[in-house]
């Protein structure tokens, strides 16, 4: 790995007798950087030795005559046991040493920005494949987990992915938890709560700790948030916890992350790194790189014992629908006579469709549940708790025409739940009982609502 | 308006020689209850005297015998120069009190919560067609404004209005703006920050206050935020500022409102009094009911001599359209076939729509460009910009299949602009280029992106 930097800079390092991973220090133009030696990056200056400093940022110092790099004895802070490959990928990964008194982690990397890179040629952004590479640059995993190996099922964007990459990463997860404490999974952001929804429905008996993390820029970029989500990530991994979470950035700054639940947690920037939110209720717990956890909210202690297994017969005929003055129900017309089995409608308010407007919904709600079709209503202002008994309007939506309160589910989490639902209970009164039940920490149980 | 009190609690508010408004004292088993006197609820207790207390809320108290009513003098707060009908309804309104050396302010009610009340018998809540019935309820609005004028073009809940209603409330500000201050409208809150962003666009050269205003709970309510929201919508409507805003609760207690823009506000809660909040920026001021203001944003100042007009044109075959994993563009298709002239894409973090998965939106986007219909793509995370030059994706969507950036808009207000660029500028380049440009306070102007 070290081969790829310039000549002068690899004589530089080969004179200090540096390995990838060690503590080195850079002298240049009398100013001192001190850092681990990390890999050259696959892009960019080949002179410039990039190593990552204890603010958790990789830099790139440009070697220049008169440069001087040294090896910082004693202080290395990876404690190295014994070294392995990978079960992926052909060259064995040198740079994550592999610790077997630390708990078993496997890592399932799906794609998106925490693997992806910047094309300067494009300017553009897009995913790699080798997963390994986002390792190489975290070494201090290894001084908190054993990732036991890095599986790839597939490496997608996350704005492509759909049910069935949600099928395929449960069962990579519900492998991996036979043989390893806790499963990490890297993911695309735009998407992430989605699939930590459906992961949410999809993995049955889960004892264990299921952490998804993201990134909202490539690991390539200065002010990347991968590595602390990854690290605080590996750091969930390891508690006594089980559920699906995600791991996020908690603030704007590389303080702590938040941990949330897979069914209540939300997207809520394009571009910050504390863009994922839990709605409705506080995260689950906050947690530091360092290894300091603040529980803020109940948790459903870990449980190894428990054989976990992956359920993930979902129906994908499914749509969430969203209504608006002048929204139009021939959507819904069109997709029930598409053969569309369910529909979940992000309505207004308390759980309001346009009623008595020129273009009502309601004889297209009437029709689909006249066909069986259930017609789940949550709120498009993601926080607080549909209630079917407020208003006049609300009384023909859900006691005229059939439909079904979504509680406060998130619209996401409902619609992913309604695939999962009607691909397990048949009959109509069945789909909407669960829809209203709270199953796995989607719906908070009825209390006083505060005003 | 107090012969409807039962007679034994008329008599003794007779005794008092109380009248409506007058600040009374009830003393009942050796407690004390101040207020002013009410008329009474035309539901429930007729015995119940209803005061309004100096914590806003109204409270019925019983009347008993032994029960002591009185008369509080020199205490009342309602400065009484003369009184006047109302334009609008057949009974001169006593209640409010008119005063000309006030600045003269229009309401214009449209339904919605804020002039509800709770049917006991169906336990349901509907809009009333009598909004003067609310203005009783505030008689310190007369301290602060002169209501010259009560209009109701219609009484709907805000779910079932469109584009036509938004055309005719923003005729109706605009006559009452000619010989007003100012204007408050109230409206349903399900949709009132559809309806402030279309009296944003709608509104032309506009140098005086709109303020709409709405109520999370109805005004028969204990809890209700409609009277100290209609107090502080007074207040702005003083205040030396032009534009569209909302004014609703700033937090979960009654202490102050905040003044919102009209274009970038979304409804957040379900039933929470605070559900109005301002994305991605500082809401512009924050409004005490006695009349203090902090700023907290920039703002235009108020010009007098402008002569609003109602520019309505409104293309309303446009559709705001969400994609998730799975979401099926045949919906898009269906409205491109019955003839749509726009859509709104609600896509994904940074602005995506599924690409490269099976149901892929890009196909369709294509079609929708080569018929010069134009697809403007905002972001569902509802905070931060889209950003059409990181991913490799979105150079697909955005440079290949034609969609432009919305920038930072919100969905709802991108939605709403679209339709009024679309009737306003007729060339898909010209309709491309204003809906990326910042017309009335939707777009912020381009800054360091905080990460």
């Amino acid at each position: 790995m070290l081969e790829n930097y310039s000549k002068e800079a690899l004589a530089a390092i080969k004179k200090a007798k540096a390995q990838v991973g060690d503590r080195i220090k850079i002298v240049k133009k009398g100013q001192a950087y001190e850092g681990l030696l990390m890999p050259r990056a696959e892009i960019g200056d080949a002179s410039a030795i990039v190593i990552k400093m204890d603010n958790g940022y990789n830099v790139g110092i440009k070697y220049e005559k008169g440069t001087r790099v040294e090896k910082v004895a004693g202080k290395t802070p990876i404690p190295v046991k014994e070294e392995a490959a990978f079960e992926v990928g052909k060259e064995p990964i040198k740079m994550i040493r592999f610790d077997s008194a630390k708990p078993k982690v496997a890592l399932i990397s799906t794609g998106g920005t925490i693997t992806s890179k910047v094309n300067y040629k494009t300017g553009g952004v897009s995913t790699i494949e080798k997963p390994e590479e986002l390792l190489m640059n975290v070494p201090e995993l290894a001084n908190i987990v054993n990732v036991s190996a890095i599986v790839t099922p597939f490496a997608k964007m996350s704005e492509d992915m759909d049910s069935k990459d949600w099928a395929v990463i449960a069962e990579a997860v519900s492998k991996e938890l036979v043989k390893n404490d806790a499963v990490i999974v890297t993911h695309g952001t735009d998407t992430l709560h989605y699939t930590a929804a459906a992961l949410s429905f999809m993995l049955k008996d889960l004892g264990k700790p299921v952490i998804l993390v993201g990134a909202q820029r490539s690991p390539d970029r200065g002010s990347s948030d991968a590595f602390m989500n990854l690290i605080c990530a590996a750091r969930a991994a390891l508690l006594d916890l089980s559920g699906v979470y995600i791991c996020m950035h908690g603030t704007t700054n590389d303080d702590y992350c938040i941990l949330t639940k897979g069914t209540r947690t939300r997207k809520l920037h394009t571009s910050r790194r504390d863009a994922f939110q839990h709605l409705s209720e506080d995260p689950v717990a906050k947690v530091w790189p360092d290894g300091k956890v603040e529980y803020l909210a109940e948790h459903t202690p870990r449980n190894n014992s428990m054989k976990t297994s992956a359920d993930t017969k979902f129906e994908s005929k499914i749509a969430l629908l969203k209504v608006y003055p002048g929204s139009d129900p021939a959507v819904m017309d069109l997709l029930i006579g598409k053969g569309y089995k369910g529909f979940v409608i992000e309505g207004t308010g308390l759980g309001h469709v346009p009623t008595k407007a020129k273009l009502s919904w309601i004889p297209t709600i009437k029709k689909a549940f006249k066909k069986n079709i259930p017609v789940v209503v949550v709120s498009q202002t993601l926080n607080g708790r549909v209630n079917p008994n407020v208003y006049s309007n609300q009384r023909i939506l859900f006691y005229e025409a059939g439909a079904t309160s979504g509680e406060d589910m998130l619209p996401e989490t409902a619609y992913v739940k309604l695939g999962w639902v009607l691909a397990h209970a048949k009959k109509l009164d069945e789909v909407k009982k669960w829809m209203s039940t709270n199953l796995v920490g989607e719906i908070t149980e009825r209390s006083e609502v505060k005003v």
